[in-house]
């Protein structure tokens, strides 16, 4: 059961509204400023789960947030989506021409910037989480200030919205991931998607022998992407993310690729949110 | 003829150091402080070139620095790869204990992370670059302030180094690529290693169809990864780094890969720095 989930941000930052979206029943959210504090929180067992982004369609992944599930040995449990929206907001009866400076994380910042080339005459701070800043422009009271943050973030802290939906891609759709300490107890008959990490050596065309296993086992190939294996420069780690209709096509695949590759690992089995 | 490059930065920042190493004869650098300024600079012929780092063997990929280099369809006619070795200099007279803040760029800020654990004192500040932390810090003559850079930027602005390869893993490669507004000069003999970018349909295998033909034309995988089209979120391109023994082979899988991927398209053919 999980009772106590750690959010990346404070309430009313994205994490906190995936938590609400993707526990049915309500959770106690631990609020953690950056992600490794995310993870020690499950570590060490404060929380049962962590919700960490893991992609969004703009950026692409966010690559030291799969390195920390993968260093840690956590295990995915679950996915959500949510289609972010990042609104200015402010102190009620101000004006955008008020507003000396946005304070806000670093990547709705650069989702923004196109907005503000408009008003050249606020200055960008990077931050280390939007709904956080919204709720210091309320506890401090701060004129002249403005956050990029949720509707809920405006709502919880009472701040007035100066301007809706400022990200330059209208659809700007984050993956989040549930991760916890122990494996997943999905029910195999609702295990539809799989995330994997393997190494294939440098012989020419090893990758595409894995990938030929994948399909001939009807799995989907829905990400890919090559990292850096830390400490051995160029030598490259897979990660794949995989769909499939049943959990049987994904046990015959684990163990043909468990051979052919190197160091294969299995981050999370668990429902595809993607329909 | 490359006489002006623009560079990430201020002299002494790691792209300027790039700089000095790939071109045989000195070139004039521009000092940009973002990547869109720098990419600007090639646009509107201020610069004949611009270097940009486009992957560390810590961090991964920088995705952002491929999208400005796809989207404004620039030309990768080269690569340079450097060991990146973050110092800690301030103000000469000093200690650790006499500094309260750290300013850097986030990614310096990031890999010497473990190194400040032990000073819990010294608050850490994203900055936009290394370097110009270094140069305000003896123009100003901030004392008190220390910033993490090069040797060279240390040598530049007259700073004492505290402490020497402060980042947590000491084998630390970044990968730089410089590109033009046009096509490669890159005598066909000379080139060895091309970035390419494709989309291919959501037909289970093939992405190992496309790898297939690589490996058949004798290609060799060095990167690939998956990337979110914007505005069409899910649906993906994938990048893919490629080296070869002779350009014929490259010629040959470019010719097929060309009739079998959705919106083939070559970034760059260039010479393999890597050996």
């Amino acid at each position: 059961m999980i009772k106590t989930v750690a959010i990346q941000g404070v309430k009313g930052s994205f994490h906190h509204i995936v938590s609400k979206q993707f526990f049915e029943k309500s959770v106690d959210v631990i609020e953690c400023l950056t992600f490794d504090r995310t993870v020690d929180s499950v570590i060490t067992k404060e929380s049962d789960a962590a919700i960490m982004a893991l992609e969004n369609s703009i950026a692409g992944s966010i690559i030291p947030n799969y390195a920390l599930i993968d260093k840690h040995n956590l295990h995915i449990v679950g996915e959500h989506y949510l289609d972010i929206q990042h609104n200015l907001m402010a102190l009620p009866d101000q004006d955008i021409k008020d507003i000396q400076e946005v304070y806000s994380h670093p990547m709705a910042l650069l989702q923004c910037k196109e907005f503000f080339r408009g008003y050249p005459h606020i200055k960008l701070v990077e931050d280390k989480d939007t709904a956080e800043v919204a709720q210091r422009i309320q506890e401090q009271q701060l004129k002249g200030i403005a956050a990029i943050a949720s509707v809920m973030a405006a709502e919880i802290f009472e701040l007035d919205i100066l301007a809706k939906s400022i990200q330059t891609i209208k659809h700007n759709e984050t993956r989040f991931v549930i991760v916890k300490r122990k494996n997943s107890e999905v029910p195999e008959e609702d295990i539809t998607k799989a995330s994997i990490k393997f190494e294939a050596d440098h012989k020419r065309g090893s990758l595409a022998t894995i990938l030929n296993v994948m399909s001939d086992c009807k799995l989907n190939l829905t990400k890919i992407q090559s990292m850096p294996i830390i400490e051995t420069p160029w030598k490259y780690a897979f990660f794949v993310d995989v769909t499939f209709e049943t959990y049987a096509d994904f046990k015959k695949a684990k163990s043909i690729i468990d051979i052919m590759a190197i160091n294969f690992k299995i981050l999370g089995e668990y429902k595809n949110a993607k329909l």
